[in-house]
Parts: structure tokens; sequence; C-alpha cells
């Protein structure tokens, strides 16, 4: 049965088609699944009983102000805390460079409102982050794939790829989702260098940075473009549009990220969130605030540091004890993810529903692909299970993926 | 000093000039300024304590849901208890009829992002809520603006704005923002049957239907179209999209709103919300569920219409004694809102400008009229200011238009 509002959708409705991940990620939540699918933060780590603390202390002192309406651009103190915590990276940064957005995928949804006209084409690493893929489809955009490796974009590629002359270039470069592999510091000047040259901006979407479990701190694409554009007056004025969030560090229910920008692009940004919802909730910007001043941040942080490179150690183990040597994987300094590929052959999303009747999940990689060219991929997360599920998922999913390699007429038919 | 993104933008970011009321109401939050300006609830009535025990009860008994991702559709529970909730008013209709959103603004941009092309025309009451204007026009909606009366849209005048084929139709019937005029019994049957007629889908948008302090209440648009369109299934299929919100009746700063609609219209939504923020933010919507259930909210509303009601009255009162007799304004049955007209010739922004200087502020109703053609009516608020500073704002404002329409000539000089 149809309704009166089914043939009045707009063009850009046909591009928003439901995520392929949604659709699977249902599944995956079956009771007894192990699912490696989801971005999923362990619940373990939540700071439950600090938010508990938090809440009491601002619904006492001030809850007027944390229930009403508020600002556009966000609560004042906590843009300070992240122009102060953005300082210990390298970059002067203001408040007025800084706006809060419910979720950094707000922040993709914004970004692509003011800058996306249909028909502009974006720079994206091939595989990238499906999220942003969804924002933009909805305005039109098109793809320019530059294929990564392992210490991210491939220079050349990305050289060639900026002769189409993109609209900009959307980059995760630590420990990127989907595929957990880290742009080089040398890629990185290359990237900066590019793009000035070619006079095309950069957004660094870099949501895991602080998760790092080896090696060091790579600076952010924004700190190195600040050296080319300080305008020495304490604001950054440059090329880059960063964004981060509090999702992977404190937690995702409460929706809360930030976007570091240029000021006029600010300005810009927040007419677009008024239209889009007003503001971010003033209780979850007080109630964060709360939470992460005084050092706990910097201290959770650690902690959780310590419990997903645990897991990640775990799970790298595991996929060398229980998966065929024909199958290769990435080998992450952080974050959430790694990115197994299958032989040339195989379709991951097979896998996948065969999967999950043996009760473990994972995400086919083909939807990352902006074009959906690569099908033999697939993304496993290891932030959510714990080490024991770890192993266990794992060993199942070996056993799968041997008896596919050997003997895959007997599956696939 | 410009940066390389300044020349980037997108043809509708144009559109999305920052509101003239945003600029404004920077100015009304100077100290000892009495403000009707904004659209802000009493914080008097914030059910503090009961947020303050829900949050405790939420993270100790599911912290770890609370502080998690959730699904884009919202929080089961919250969303059968609105589907319960709204059976009451007369309307069968299950959760799968109903969104969760980031605050009705939200739920405003997504029907804009779903159904308006560029070019389309949307049929609105003149004058309309801003927020609307400015979610659309970052689409590229072109309005066709429809007289109102005190008893809301003028028949005549809606069925001739129909013959230009309208995308479809927003009103807002009780308590109309900005105007405080509800449509009345008869004109909502009219509206329904020649929406019926001319196969154009209605947005009711009704923020403050149970902020009633006088009359009785009048059957809600989408109550009237199910008895046309009753799909016999439980569910409702019908013309009408109905916006509502946890902001006037429990906190606008948690931006907790919802959307009833077709099951098919709420998928489309439900795509375009992955898109904008994957989800509105899991621990609000768990803490307003266990805030709102048990009872507590009518009790609630109870409060609420008493104190707004009492305000209404006080502002009524102090119009009558203050205000010069060239100046009319209307009589809300409830809502947060009063609107006034001047003589002609004023404008009610300068007025503002000097009403300012005297520490006394509202909103100038230009940017209410999509074309801005009409300049001398203003909004006042009255469920903010406490009846002291009513009566005390009210006086200064009636001193003021006093002066400016006995000897205009001195203060406009």
């Amino acid at each position: 049965m149809t309704t009166p509002w089914e043939y009045r959708y707009a063009q850009r409705t046909q591009r928003m088609a439901s995520s392929a991940i949604r659709e699977l990620l249902k599944l995956t939540a079956l009771p007894d699944m192990i699912s490696f699918a989801g971005g999923l933060p362990a619940p373990d780590v939540f700071p439950v009983a600090e938010f508990q603390e938090a809440c009491t202390r601002v619904l006492q002192t001030s809850g007027a102000e944390a229930l009403q309406y508020g600002a556009t651009e966000g609560y004042f103190p906590l843009r300070e805390m992240i122009a102060r915590h953005t300082a210990r990276y390298g970059i002067q940064i203001t408040p007025n460079n800084v706006l809060l957005t419910s979720g950094s995928q707000q922040a993709l949804d914004l970004l692509g409102k003011i800058f996306i006209n249909p028909g502009d084409r974006i720079l994206v690493e091939s595989p990238t982050y499906l999220g942003a893929l969804q924002a933009w489809n909805a305005y039109g955009a098109e793809y320019v794939p530059v294929p990564i490796d392992d210490y991210g974009m491939i220079p050349e590629a990305l050289e060639e790829a900026l002769r189409v002359g993109p609209k900009f270039i959307y980059v995760l470069p630590n420990f990127q989702n989907p595929s957990g592999v880290t742009l080089s510091l040398e890629r990185r000047y290359k990237l900066v260098e590019l793009a000035e040259a070619h006079g095309v901006p950069i957004i660094e979407d870099d949501p895991y940075g602080q998760l790092r479990y080896e090696g060091d701190h790579l600076p952010s694409i924004v700190v190195l473009d600040d050296q080319l554009h300080n305008s020495h007056d304490g604001q950054y004025r440059g090329n880059v549009i960063y964004l981060s969030t509090f999702s992977k560090i404190l937690a995702p229910g409460i929706r809360l990220a930030w976007v570091i920008a240029p000021p006029q692009v600010i300005d810009k940004l927040v007419q677009a969130k008024q239209g889009a919802d007003l503001h971010t909730a003033t209780f979850n910007q007080i109630v964060a605030y709360e939470v992460a001043r005084g050092g706990f941040l910097d201290q959770h942080i650690r902690t959780i540091r310590r419990v997903y490179g645990e897991r990640r150690d775990v799970m790298l183990k595991a996929l060398d004890q229980h998966f065929p040597s024909s199958v290769l994987w990435t080998h992450p300094e952080g974050g959430l993810f790694l990115w197994g590929t299958l032989p040339d052959w195989m379709d991951a999303q097979e896998i996948f529903h065969e999967a999950i009747q043996r009760k473990v999940a994972f995400v086919p990689g083909q939807s990352f692909f902006p074009h959906g060219e690569v099908k033999n991929c697939f993304r496993l997360n290891f932030s959510n299970a714990t080490p024991e599920n770890i192993r266990l998922g794992i060993s199942r999913l070996g056993d799968l993926l041997y008896e596919m390699i050997e003997t895959p007429q007997k599956i696939m038919a």
C-alpha cells in the first residue's frame, strides 16, 4: 500500500540507499554471535561512575543551563578545552576555530551541505570510511578513489587524482577506518605539499589518533599545514579541516564530536548546523566537559590504550594461528580495525553469510569502496569483543576459511 | 585574510544566511535585559531532580547500553511510549510509525533532505516558523505563503495556493509560532479535505499542542486525516507527517523530538538520519524515557500549563494596561508566543533597536514571512520571563510605543 508521500521524494533520496552494512549488522545482533562487525567501543571501558558523578554535579550546580537551549557553536568552556588540548599537539587555535557537533557524522553531513554541489569530485582513500560516502551521496558527490598500501595513500596515485580537480581531499591518516593503516610521516608532508601546489583543501578525519598501541605519534595533517599557513594571530586559517570525537575516548552514546577549521568555515558550518539541529545537546556537552576536565581524559585514554592494545595483540596472534596463509591482513598500530584480503577469486560477502551461520560476524569490504569494485576484502573490529571471544571467533572464522579455500566447491555450490 | 576554502562553498550555502533572529538574540543576552525574544521554556519548571534521579538510575542499571551506539530509529521503549501516548488522541500507530530525532529542527532538516528538490514550492502559513524556512532554504525551497487570521490559514487563500501545486503543506495548527493563533476545528476539516482533493500531503508541526491554557483540545490534523486513510492494520499510512518534541514538555537541552509518519517515510528518514548524525544520543533517549514514564509527564505538563498560563494572563493584562490602542495583539489559547501588529507605517526592527536600549527585547516579525514582506509585526514570548519581569518589560515597551506613535519624529530622526 502506497501513501501520498511515495511519489514526492527528492532526487537526492535515490542516492541514499540504506547502507549494506546497516542491513548486515542487524544479523550480527543475534544471541551467541561473536561480532567483529561493528565499530563499537568496549562497554567495559565506559567511565560510567565518572558520568554518574558528573550528571549529579551538573544538575545540582547548573541544571537550568544544562537543560536549556544553548549556542549553536557549542558550550564555550568545552570549546576552550578543545583549543587547549589541540595546542598540546603543536597548533595554536582559539575557540573560534572550534565547533561542537552531534558526532563526527554530523560534521561530515554539514561539510557536505556547505561544500558539495551535485557532481563535485571528492578525492578519497580507497577503501574509505563508509559514513562519509553515505553523508556525501545525499549531496550528489562523485568520488576519485586513491589506492592505499600499508603506509596510506600512494603519492603517485594521489598526484594523478589531483589532476581531475577535486573539491577537497578526504583522509583518515591514523589507523584508518576500515584498513587500520597509518599514513607515513613522509607521505603526510607530501600530501600537504601536493594539496598546496594544486590548491586543493583537505578534510582530516581523526577519530582514533590518540588510540595508538605501538610506535610514535605522528603529527596531524593540520599541524603540518599550519607550518605553511600560520596566521600569527593565534587562529588557524589554513588548508585543513580537522575532525575528531569523544565517541572513542569517552562514549559514543552521548554523540559529541568537534571540528577545527578556519573561523570563516566555522561560521558557515554554524549556519548549516542551525538549520540542521539548532545545537548539540547542552546537557551532553556540559557533562562531557565535567567528565573530561581535571586530567581524567588523559588517564582514561591510557586505560583504553591498554585494553584495546591487548585485544589487538590477541587478534593478531589468533590470525597467525588460525588463518590460511593465502589470507593477508594489516598490522594496525592503533585504532579499532584491521583489514583482511582474501584470494582474488573469493567474495567476502558470500563468506559473511556462511560465517553468521557459525556465529561469527565481520564486515565485507565492498561497501568501503566508493565504486564497490573490490569484493575480496573484509574489516575486523578488535575493540568490542573480549580477548576470549576474539580467540574463539577468529578460530571459527579460520576454520571456515580453510574449508572454503581448500574445498570451495562444497561450500559455494 | 581568506582561506583556500573560501571559494569552494556549494551554491546552497548562499541561501543559508545567518538568521536575523540569531544575530538579534545576541543583543538580548545582555545583563538586565528583559527578553521576550527567545522561545525559551522557563528554567523554573525544568524537572531537574527527576533528571538527576533518572541519570543515576540509568547509569547504574544500563550504563553500557546508554553510553553505546544505538539504533538510528531510536530507543525502542521510547518509540513504544510515544505510540501509546499518541493512541490517547485517537490515532492507532505502531513504533514503526515513530522516529526519534535530535530536536524537531532535525526532523525539518531530514524532511527537506528527502522531499525538497531545488525550486519545489512549499505551502506555508504567513507568518510561519523561521526554523523551517532556515532548514528548507538549504534545499532550494520556494514558498507559497497563505495568510492567517485569528483562526489560522484562511481557507479561500489556501485553496488558491494549492492550485500552484505545492510539494506539501506546512502547518502549525496549535498556538502557532510566531502568531499564537490556533487553526479552528472547521478549518482543520477543510484543510484535510482540500489536501486530499488536491493530492497534496501535509507536515503538521505541533510542539505546543499539550500546552493549552483555555478552551478545549482540538484534534490534530493527523487524527482527522487518519479517519480518511485508516489502514486497519494498526499502522498510520495517511497524508500527514506529524512532528512533536520533548523540548517544551521536558527540556530543550536534551535535544529530543519525534516524527510520526507512514512506515515508508520513516524508512527514508532513517536513511537520511544515518548520514546526518547516525542516531540521537542514546543516553538522552533512555534518560528521557525514565523521566517521562510512570505518569510523571502528565503531572509535569499540568505544572507547565499552570505556570505558563499565569504568565500569558499577566502579559495580556499588562498589554491592555500599557500598550497604545493602535497596537493590536493576538490572544493565544496556549503555547509560548503572542503576536503584535503596529500601525502600518511603523517598522518593528527600528523599535527593536530602541527597545534594547531600554532593556527590553522582542523579535521583529519580518523574518517569519518567507518573502520578508511585512515589517510592522513583532513576536512576544511569555514563557521565559517571571510575571514581575513581564509587567516591567511590557510597561517599558508600552512607554516606548506611546512615544513613538505620538511623537515619531523625535525618535526616528
